[in-house]
């Protein structure tokens, strides 16, 4: 039977969802607690494996098993057992071709700022500080620019290591908030630390150190040296997770090209 | 020269405010900057000792001094030397004579609780988590009770290693707030874990297993026994910090009881 999980958590205290091997992450929590069920190693398959200190509003993960368990029980067993930073917030059972990576056909982020005179200690983790006034019109405008299907290689990592760098936005906007603003990104997916790059380049957009205008030719050249800053992990939650074509196609349209990704490398 | 510190912190990735052999406190973060500034020991003493995982809004120090810079220099410094979970909101010179301890007149704590079907990961060390439907106004009938002078010998740990155990309540009460409500209480000092015993009773109220008028009954007993909860850390905060008995006067009128204590062992 094909457990998929959907779960919320606080990644402020957790080296990132991937299991390491020292070291408290996500899929340990939970593989230490599969493992105690069923009295032997069960591996978990997330839909997006986070970096330390992101944070997830929504993920999902899935993992077999033979034990008969109904799925609210299966929720109400892990919630009693796992610490307070990480919630599952609903079990289903799917069938045994479904796969969390390779069904996932979009990802929303959100990357949330604060913006104030004083830093606040008890935002520490939770969102990124800014004091400098920022042109947030300037910077929705170039978020702009990256909406359709581009080669992200001037965008992210250099450490990337995925055949193809080409990737498809539906949706990339800056939204102003009481505190400050969030960027709320949606993709066919992410390259490695693809939405910091981005943000990053907004922001010296909006402190007036480049231009709206100049997105195509930075997406042309696709070269990282000239978009060179990452903003911190503590601002980013993966909001959002996509299994079907068709609630993709809810929020952005028939016209919206899909990728489908059944056994690619894509993350 | 005397420097007062007024400081914010997040608790929950500190053991507390005090110095201890291993482990991250609020006191080793700003000792260890004062000591490449003056290049030797400096001693800082605090109003309050917060436990581990409590948080402080408003909390101070004091330090002495033979540099010579600027209060704002001094805010300036520590701030860009200290972690993102806390913060120094004001510095200002003080007399020789003035000691954040003794000086201390009184304290507010807030304690706050949210209640919803779920758990939130993200208020996960931040607010302490229900999901019991509460009665609040017998709660806060009950904690009217508690406003005065009394000895507080049943509401404390038993490990309280003070002389008197007699304290003054100036207020006392729980306030419903959009995600759940907050117990505020302000009183001349506090004794080792006694909001968390204090709030912890109430609701024990709340949910109907202890009435408001068994409260003076309580006082009387002087039995710790009969209150066996403690209210976990995370929803604690030390909301301001009373220097002088003016203030207290402002807030809570003319005749009110002032707790002098200089040179007591009060904390």
């Amino acid at each position: 039977m094909r457990v998929l999980v959907n779960i919320s958590y606080q990644g402020s205290q957790f080296l990132g969802f991937q299991i390491q091997q020292n070291g408290r992450t996500v899929q340990q929590q939970f593989e230490k607690i599969l493992k105690r069920m069923h009295k032997r190693d069960i591996r978990i398959h997330p839909s997006s494996r986070t970096d330390r200190g992101v944070h997830a509003l929504e993920q999902y993960f899935h993992f077999d098993t033979e034990l008969n368990i109904p799925a609210q029980q299966w929720q109400y067993a892990m919630n009693r057992a796992l610490p307070d930073d990480v919630y599952v917030n609903d079990v289903r059972f799917v069938d045994d071709d479904f796969h969390c990576r390779y069904d996932c056909v979009g990802k929303s982020y959100r990357y949330k700022i604060y913006q104030a005179a004083h830093k606040d200690p008890f935002l520490s983790g939770l969102k990124t500080f800014m004091s400098d006034e920022l042109d947030l019109e300037a910077m929705n405008e170039a978020a702009q620019h990256f909406i359709g299907t581009h080669d992200f290689t001037g965008f992210c990592s250099q450490k990337t290591e995925v055949e193809s760098k080409v990737r498809t936005l539906y949706e990339s906007r800056i939204e102003r908030t009481e505190s400050g603003f969030d960027y709320i990104v949606t993709g066919s997916g992410f390259l490695y630390n693809m939405v910091r790059v981005l943000i990053a380049f907004l922001i010296e957009v909006g402190k007036g150190k480049r231009l709206p205008k100049e997105v195509p030719t930075l997406l042309e050249a696709k070269d990282r040296n000239q978009v060179p800053f990452t903003a911190p992990a503590e601002g980013l939650y993966l909001e959002k997770i996509y299994l079907t074509p068709s609630e993709l196609i809810q929020d952005f349209g028939e016209d919206i090209k899909i990728h489908q990704k059944k056994s690619s490398q894509n993350h």
